[in-house]
C-alpha cells in the first residue's frame, strides 16, 4: 500500500491557498481577511481556476443546479460511487482565509498527491466545492448541499427564488456567473461513497486542550427564527413619545431578552446578527424590524427549550409594552442534531493517530454547522477539525498555522484511503 | 387690488394632486400612500410634469446645482426678486399624498390663478420644488434648501458625494435624471423677495384645537447623531455567550435608553429610525451596528440637553456591559430652531382671517423640519398650516381633507398678494 508513504506537500498546499485568497477575493491589505461571497466576480474568478486545475489533474469536473462543483478523479472499480471531499469557497462578508477554503485547497493538494505520484484508487475521489455554504449573500446557510441531500426544508425552486439584498435571485446569479450547471442536484442521481471535510475548529476547544486534530463525531442542532416586529410609522418630530408604537425600540427590547435568555438560561447559545428597519430615513418611526435569530444547543430537545424561554420572555415584553407592537416569527427553519458515522470518524482517527499519535487527538461535537452536516444525513460522513487561533471565526483575524494545514490535508488524504482500502477489501 | 375677488379652483388643485400622486409613485392599492424618493424614476417623472405645466403659465424655469426647480413668473417691477411659494415633491419611502406635494401643488394652483385672471404682480412670483427635503434616500434632510441658504454644515460637495443604500452618489443621480442645473445654489445669486410654505401640520394640534389653518412662527430646534457600536466579530455557533462583544446587543440597549430617557425626561422627543448591522450573515455575530439618533425639542438649549442625558445613560450602560463594546458619536448635524418673520407671518396671518375669521386661526411652532428653516436664515418667510387628520404623517394613512387643501392654497395666494402690495408700496 502506497499511503503508508505517501505525504501532501505542505509548502504547495499553503502557497497555493494563501495566493489564491490574494486574488480571489482578499479585504484591502493589511488585513488577511477576505470577503468572497457566493457567486460574486471574485468567487466566480476563484471556481474557473479550481476547474481549470482539476481538469489538468486528470479529473472530470460536474456543475450541478446550485453551482455545486464536483471534480471527479476516476478510480479503477467501475460500480463505486466517489468518495468525497467537500467544503466551500464562499466567505462571509468580513470572513477569514480557512473557513472553508482550506477544505476545498487540502481536497485538491490530495488530488495532486495522488496525481503526482500516479496512485490508482479504487473508488473514484471527489473534490467538492458547495455553493453558499456561509448564506451571507443568499440567506440560508449550508444552502446548496442541503438540496443536494434532499433533506432540506428549503428545495431547489424555493432556493433559486431567494433574493441577495440588491433584489437578484439565486438561479440568476448562478446563470450569471456560468455556474448554472446541469447535473441534477440530488444524491439519488448524483450519489457519493462516502464524505470527509477538513474544517477549522472555529472555537477554542482544540487549542485549550492541547490537542492538534478532532476528529468530529456530531453536529449540534441549531434553529434559526426569522422574527417581524410591527408598529405604527409615525412623524419623528410630531408623534409625541407616549403615544407611540416604535418598532424599533420595542425589537430592541427583544434582542436584549435573547442574549440575556441565553446567558441565564445556559442551554446554549442564541444570536441576533442581522436587523432591518423599515425605514431608511432618519425622520420616521419605523413601521416594522425584521431580525433573524440564531439558537445552537447541544440536542434539538435543547433548541427547542432554548427557543421556548425567548418567545416566553418576547410575549412578556409586548405585554408590558402594551403599546401596539407586536411581533411574529415569519418562518424558522433548522439544521438537526447530525451524528457522523463511524466508519468514517474511524477513518479519520485512524489517519491522525498515524500522522501525530493517540494523545495529540480528541473527539468533538462540531459548534458551527457545515455541509458535512446535510451529507451526513444520505451518506457516511466525518469531519477533521484543526486548531483555531483563539477560536476566532467569521473575522479577518481567523488564523490557523500552515502546520495544521498541512496535518490536515495530511489527514485528509489518509482517511480517503483507509476508506477506499475498506471499501476495496469489502468492510465497508 | 383684484386680491379680493380673486378664488384659487379647489377642485382643479384636488383633482390635480391626486391624479399626479397616483400616476408618480403612488404605493399599490388599497394604499393611497406614496414611495416617490429623490432624484428616482418617479420623481423625474413628477418633475417633467410640472416643468411642463409651468412652462405653459408663462414661467421661466431654473435648475440650481442640486436640482433645486425655481418657476418663475415675471412681475412688473425689474428690480425685485422672487416672492416664493416653495416646498418639496419628494416623500419617505411609505409616506402619503401631502407632505410636501400639497405646498408645490396649491403654489402651481397659485399661478394658474394669476395667469388665468391676467394678474400683474409687482415682484415676480416664483413656485419652488426643494431637492431631498426628506432625506431618505440621500441622508440629510432640508439637504438642498440648506445648500442653498449656505447655512447648512453640509455645503454642495459634501451633498453631491453623498451615496444612497445602492452606493449611488447624489450628483450622479443628479446627472442621471437630468436635474443637475447650472444655476448656482446660493440664495446671494439666485435670491427671494421672500418665502412662503404651505404644508400638513404633521400633528394633532389643529385638529384638537378645532382650528382650520395655523400661521407658523418657528421651526423647534433638531439635532441628528450618527452613532457606531463596535464589538469584536465573531461565530454565532463557537464564541460562548460570556466571552461575546456583541455590538447589536449593545445598540440594543442604547435604542432602548433613547426612548426611555426621553420619556423620562419629558424634555423632547427622540427617535432612531435607521440601524444597520455590518452583518448580512444570521451566523454572525455583528462586529458594528451603525444608528441614527433624531432629536427634537422646543429650543436648541433643551436639545443640548436632552442629547447629554441620552449619552450620560449610554456611557452608564456601556461601563454596566464591560465586554469591549463602545460607540462613538461618528458625526452630528441638525437644524438650528427657526424664527420666522414677522412681514410674512402677518401676510398668512392677514389671509387667514380673510378666508375663514379670527376664531378659526392660531399661531403655532413647527415640531418638524422644513425648507422654510433653512430659507428663513435669508430671506422673510413663514408657513401656513393645514390639518393632518389625527396628526399622522411619514405614512400611507397620512390624510388632509380636500377643503382643507384648498384653504391653504387661498391662504397662500391671499399671503403672495398681500406680501407684493406691500413691496410695491414701500412698507416691505
Amino acid at each position: 500500500m502506497a499511503s503508508n508513504f505517501l505525504k501532501i506537500n505542505g509548502e504547495r498546499l499553503n502557497s497555493t491557498l494563501q495566493d489564491t485568497c490574494t486574488q480571489h477575493g482578499a479585504l484591502a491589505a493589511p488585513s488577511t481577511g477576505m470577503c468572497r461571497l457566493t457567486l460574486t466576480q471574485e468567487d466566480k474568478n476563484a471556481r474557473d481556476w479550481l476547474v481549470a486545475e482539476c481538469n489538468s489533474l486528470g479529473c472530470e469536473v460536474k456543475i450541478d443546479q446550485m453551482g455545486n462543483m464536483f471534480a471527479i478523479r476516476p478510480g479503477t472499480a467501475k460500480d463505486k460511487m466517489p468518495i468525497a471531499m467537500g467544503s466551500h469557497m464562499d466567505t462571509q462578508p468580513a470572513g477569514g482565509r480557512y473557513d472553508g477554503i482550506l477544505g476545498v485547497q487540502a481536497a485538491l493538494e490530495v488530488l495532486r498527491t495522488l496525481h503526482e505520484n500516479r496512485i490508482e484508487t479504487h473508488c473514484p475521489v471527489a473534490l467538492i466545492d458547495w455553493t453558499n455554504e456561509e448564506g451571507a449573500r443568499f440567506p440560508g446557510a449550508m444552502m446548496a448541499s442541503g438540496v443536494w441531500s434532499t433533506k432540506s426544508s428549503t428545495p431547489l425552486e424555493a432556493c433559486w427564488d431567494i433574493q441577495d439584498k440588491q433584489g437578484i435571485r439565486m438561479k440568476d446569479a448562478l446563470r450569471q456567473i456560468g455556474y448554472l450547471g446541469d447535473t441534477l442536484c440530488d444524491y439519488r442521481e448524483n450519489g457519493l461513497e462516502c464524505h470527509f471535510e477538513l474544517h477549522i475548529e472555529q472555537g477554542p476547544i482544540l487549542e485549550k486542550e492541547g490537542k492538534s486534530v478532532g476528529a468530529v463525531t456530531s453536529v449540534q442542532g441549531m434553529k434559526w427564527f426569522a422574527v417581524r416586529v410591527e408598529g405604527v410609522e409615525g412623524h419623528s418630530g410630531t408623534t409625541p413619545m407616549p403615544d407611540r408604537a416604535d418598532a424599533l425600540v420595542t425589537a430592541s427590547r427583544l434582542i436584549t431578552a435573547v442574549r440575556d435568555t441565553a446567558l441565564k438560561t445556559e442551554l446554549g447559545v442564541a444570536t441576533v446578527g442581522v436587523i432591518n428597519s423599515d425605514t431608511s430615513s432618519q425622520a420616521t418611526i419605523p413601521a416594522g424590524v425584521n431580525f433573524i435569530i440564531d439558537i445552537r444547543c447541544s440536542t434539538d430537545d435543547v433548541v427547542e427549550q432554548l427557543a421556548t424561554a425567548i418567545f416566553k420572555v418576547f410575549d412578556d415584553i409586548i405585554a408590558q409594552e402594551n403599546n401596539g407592537t407586536i411581533y411574529k416569527v415569519e418562518r424558522s427553519w433548522g439544521l438537526p442534531e447530525s451524528k457522523f458515522h463511524p466508519h468514517c470518524i474511524n477513518a479519520v482517527r485512524a489517519s491522525a493517530v498515524k500522522a501525530v499519535g493517540e494523545n495529540q487527538i480528541m473527539d468533538m461535537k462540531s459548534r458551527a454547522g457545515h455541509d458535512s452536516a446535510w451529507t451526513s444525513r444520505v451518506c457516511p460522513t466525518s469531519m477533521i477539525f484543526v486548531p483555531s487561533k483563539e477560536g476566532i471565526s467569521h473575522n479577518p483575524n481567523e488564523y490557523t498555522s500552515p502546520e495544521h494545514c498541512a496535518l490536515g490535508a495530511q489527514v485528509l488524504l489518509d482517511a480517503v484511503l483507509y476508506y477506499d482500502e475498506k471499501v476495496k477489501s469489502g468492510q465497508y
